[in-house]
């Protein structure tokens, strides 16, 4: 049996800490992966490009437990009233090769996401930031409010989406936290008006085209640009010179992927980019100054859904109780007796029915 | 909801049909979609290796639906009492990107796969062979012998496997069925002795290493060859000198794949291969005479599991009642309010058991 983590069960784990200190204990665990980044097997994730979307699968494996996430980018979706985004991963056992966990990971990536784009930002926004503009206020920004707010300690947010509908949403969802209560949520016009002030911009929009959210007169001086939309071929957000402004400093998550994927694939090969993880190793440096402009690329790589999976694979078990499994796997008393023990097996097959 | 076959349900759909109809059927939808390759996104499976086994994935798209297949393969999980090959897979709607279907694959490939093999011998081997040799008596062995009589008309079935016991098993399960009433089982002391007077040859061995199952000197005139253990990197059956052998000719599922995974891995890189596709659309002749040599090095491609997702999703929704689902995706009023409408909200998510 395949323990199995549904849309019911996340909810479950992730109401039982909180969305923020979920995404702080699930940054901590992302930390201590990056940490150990040789030990992973890293490749571009494999997608699958249609005129409408992508479906991408996102496998890794450090040695001991391998994961992959399936994942899909569909713009228009929400148009008929379908997520954008739907994800799911399995977390498996390298010696064995058996799945251990099947999860969803629609939530999950939201969280994941803005668990890494907080953990960025902690090394790569200035310590004073207290201000956070939050332009595109769908289906991944109460997320990034919340662990910002949680694990940047930002004070003010200025909110900006094409949709004021989006943005009335996100207020309204935020209105209900008690953490929010001292923090000011500002209606923007523009995404302009939006980064006046602002220490951090996030940018996550969905639409599938390079579309020019910021401009270089919008960014400023110690500025930290967590560019989070833009996140395959032909889907950017920032016009290109603002990764070329004079100290300008691009951070990404594997080069490789973020080449093709990346705000960078605008740019020459060559222009040069960090790795998140050279960071953590002190290989590389991220802001040298208060008046560097930091732009975190991200467009989210495997590693950080194998933590994701290992940490609700451990949640999961620290449960009191049962939690559900499902049938994925045969369970057999002679492994060389495939057909014997299922189809061929007089034990009729019952019926069962799941909620 | 996304729809779900676990390994209670691969039992049901199959009993229903019985496992011999069950892969005749699935033969014609794997022909029917190999007669429409050029409309296939096909890759190289993407392989984590390690030390004791391998992870792949096998995505491929016809750009209305995806699917792909996640398997392992681990020679040495038998004596731990586990499977060597276990798989599941998802199939996908190209338009959303949403996943319709997510089915267990363990047991449905070794039907696809049998029903591959059977496929292929309709197009290569004799047609007048009446005896198979079956080398490797292990989980996938019923499921080739079971095939090959259906749809081959295979009359004797002569066994081999190092493990004595494997063979027992073989022949018990096949005595069981009254489709085999009237065919021989011979069991015999060696591979060289399995293969005298067989018009077909069989390999389904596991082995994690480049073995040397069968030599050129147990190879006669007319044979046909279907060579399905060897299907990793390192991991052969045959002695290279059989794919040389004049009058041979080798028949592969997908070229790029199988230089790197088949029997030909053993070969140089232009050692000449005909795809099976070819051989549908008339491109490229098999067999041409009664005494050629084929040889079907087949190392299973990705479209054959979406032949096998597909035709299972067509088969659940021909049953009356209802089948299982499950909550892998989430179902929103406002797709732009994930957070609210999952960990955001006031419901709280109840903790459901599934058997």
């Amino acid at each position: 049996m395949v323990d199995y983590i549904g849309v019911s069960d996340i909810q479950r784990l992730v109401q039982r800490l909180g969305a923020g200190a979920f995404m702080e204990r699930l940054a901590g665990e992302i930390e201590a992966d990056y940490r150990r980044w040789s030990e992973f097997e890293k490749s571009a994730r494999l997608a699958s490009h249609s005129k409408v979307g992508v479906i991408e699968l996102m496998p890794t494996s450090d040695g001991r437990l391998y994961s992959f996430k399936y994942v899909n980018g569909h713009p228009k979706n929400t148009a008929a009233g379908l997520l954008t985004v739907t994800a799911f991963g399995v977390l498996a056992d390298v010696d064995t090769g058996y799945p251990l966990l099947l999860s969803e990971l629609t939530v999950t990536t939201a969280l994941r996401t803005a668990a890494m784009s907080a953990l960025a930002a902690k090394w790569l926004a200035r310590r004073d930031s207290a201000v956070m503009a939050l332009i595109g206020n769908g289906a991944q920004s109460e997320f990034q409010a919340i662990a910002f707010c949680r694990m940047l300690g930002i004070r003010a947010l200025r909110l900006y989406d094409v949709d004021g509908a989006a943005t009335a949403k996100l207020e309204r969802n935020l209105r209900a936290l008690p953490e929010f209560a001292a923090v000011t949520l500002v209606r923007c016009r523009s995404t302009a008006e939006a980064c006046k002030g602002a220490d951090i911009v996030t940018t996550v929009t969905a639409d599938k085209k390079n579309a020019v959210i910021m401009t270089p007169p919008m960014v400023s001086a110690g500025m930290h640009i967590n560019a989070v939309g833009g996140d395959c071929p032909g889907k950017t957000e920032l016009h290109g010179d603002i990764l070329r402004m004079p100290g300008a400093r691009v951070i990404v998550e594997y080069e490789p992927q973020s080449r093709i994927e990346g705000e960078i694939q605008q740019l020459e090969p060559e222009f040069p980019v960090t790795e998140f993880a050279a960071l953590l190793g002190g290989a590389a440096t991220g802001r040298s100054s208060d008046a560097d402009i930091t732009i975190f690329d991200s467009v989210g790589f495997a590693l950080q859904d194998y933590s994701a999976l290992r940490f609700l694979h451990a949640l999961l078990h620290e449960e009191r109780g049962s939690h559900r499994k499902i049938d994925l796997v045969p369970q057999l008393e002679d492994p060389k007796d495939l057909y014997g023990g299922t189809i061929g097996s007089g034990k009729r097959a019952r019926l069962r029915l799941t909620g």
